[in-house]
């Protein structure tokens, strides 16, 4: 099942407030509110055209993204192995959705994309076991942890260098169904940009893998429905000019398309 | 004014959801959201009483904190003064309110309390002036932020030994009239652990003020209504153990106090 956000035409709607749906084939089936917190199909349905934007389709208390989570990344920019995942968080701010733009921003001269393979929470949880970990996954979307690489290397911290509104590309939507053949441990993620390949990875190739991350982070702090986890970026990151066009695809989910531009 | 959250008493309300409301002496004025949504008084009142626990008064959507903001705090970690504001976030499930518990992670040997004023988000903004950033500020109120003095060292990243449940104590209230006499630039931050005091400073001391902060922030990021932007720790850090009793005050606003437990 593929849940997508949307904001209905007003012509529907008068308020015109995003909502949760489902997208069936061409049918968007609208949920009464996000899933993880109950919604189910109001019975309302409309026709998926272009003129409705897929927005990005979480709204997340907290965005909790792995730095370094690939050796060969790691190793390309001249990183250590961590020796425990290496959290930090992204602000639900930077949220963009589908065919959304990246826009770079004056403060940096080299912003760079990094492929993700984002997990959506299924319901709150704190101190779960890695065999626990499946039953609190609600699904699996694309992320760009945009990041603007110089002020990363000259802040220390990297709350600004990847806090940039536009900085968390996400979509195009969440797949709850991968198919009987694929499991998150062995997705392939890549992306491209102009159509050329950049990156393309394995999640099988993570030092730490997902079932390992969400334990790991829900030791110390509570995951609630809905929450963001971003999984760590394969090698081969690097620049984002204006003009350009990114694509993030993972297996078994899709492809999320962004512009870019000053 | 001041304004809290809580729950109210079940006879009052069958569903027990966190309401905010007006603590007006002894009064609590229920409203109907969040004063920076737009809530206005239900009408309903109850009394004050110490059977309805003061939850943290904020919702906000990213809590933006800053580091080394206090040349001497900065001093006495032996770090360098910064030539920006050094932003990083805390979870949103980091926080607890006025009378919580800290809880002492078992991974961590060195917690530490930093006591530092908490502004909340008025409205939606993004690149405010300086001299906007006044119109921003909906209202002060007393934050820790608690930090895992060894894993913060260890990890590099911040996210982990600041992001701990419970590592941001928020509260008793929001107070959104500073007496006339006062003013955010010039407010004594304090905090005591078990009635001895171990902090002690003014905002005035801040490298960057509170009106820059909010510029500089609202420069890379959407600030949202009812966001908390958490503004520094004067020097005097040091550590908590189990059953110590932290307060941190804030003048003009008043004093948050939190237990601390294994």
């Amino acid at each position: 099942m593929r849940i997508v956000r949307i904001v209905p035409p007003s012509a529907t709607t008068p308020l015109a407030q995003p909502v949760f749906a489902i997208l069936d084939g061409q049918t968007l089936r609208i949920l009464s509110k996000a899933p993880w917190d109950g919604g189910s199909p109001t019975g309302e349905t409309l026709p998926h055209t272009d003129a409705i934007p897929l927005l990005a389709p979480v709204t997340p208390s907290k965005i909790v993204c792995v730095g370094r989570n690939y050796a060969a990344h790691a190793k390309e920019l001249g990183n250590e192995v961590p020796k425990a995942p290496l959290l930090f968080f992204k602000p639900p701010s930077a949220l963009i959705g589908h065919n959304g733009t990246i826009v770079l921003p004056p403060e940096s001269e080299r912003v760079e994309h990094e492929a993700e393979v984002g997990i959506v929470i299924s319901r709150r949880c704190k101190g779960i076991s890695r065999e626990q970990a499946r039953d609190h996954i609600f699904g699996v979307t694309c992320v760009g942890d945009i990041t603007a690489r110089d002020l990363q290397r000259a802040d220390g911290q990297w709350a600004r260098a990847k806090g940039f509104d536009s900085f968390c590309p996400t979509g195009p939507w969440i797949e709850t169904d991968l198919d009987a053949q694929l499991d998150v441990r062995d997705l392939r993620i890549s992306c491209t940009v102009n159509g050329a390949t950049r990156q393309d990875g394995r999640t099988s190739q993570m030092i730490f893998p997902i079932d390992e991350l969400l334990a790991y982070t829900s030791r110390m702090m509570t995951l609630e429905a809905g929450d963001l986890l971003v999984t760590g970026t394969p090698e081969g990151v690097g620049p984002l000019v204006h003009g350009d066009r990114l694509e993030i695809s993972v297996e078994g989910v899709g492809t999320l398309a962004c512009a870019v531009r000053k």
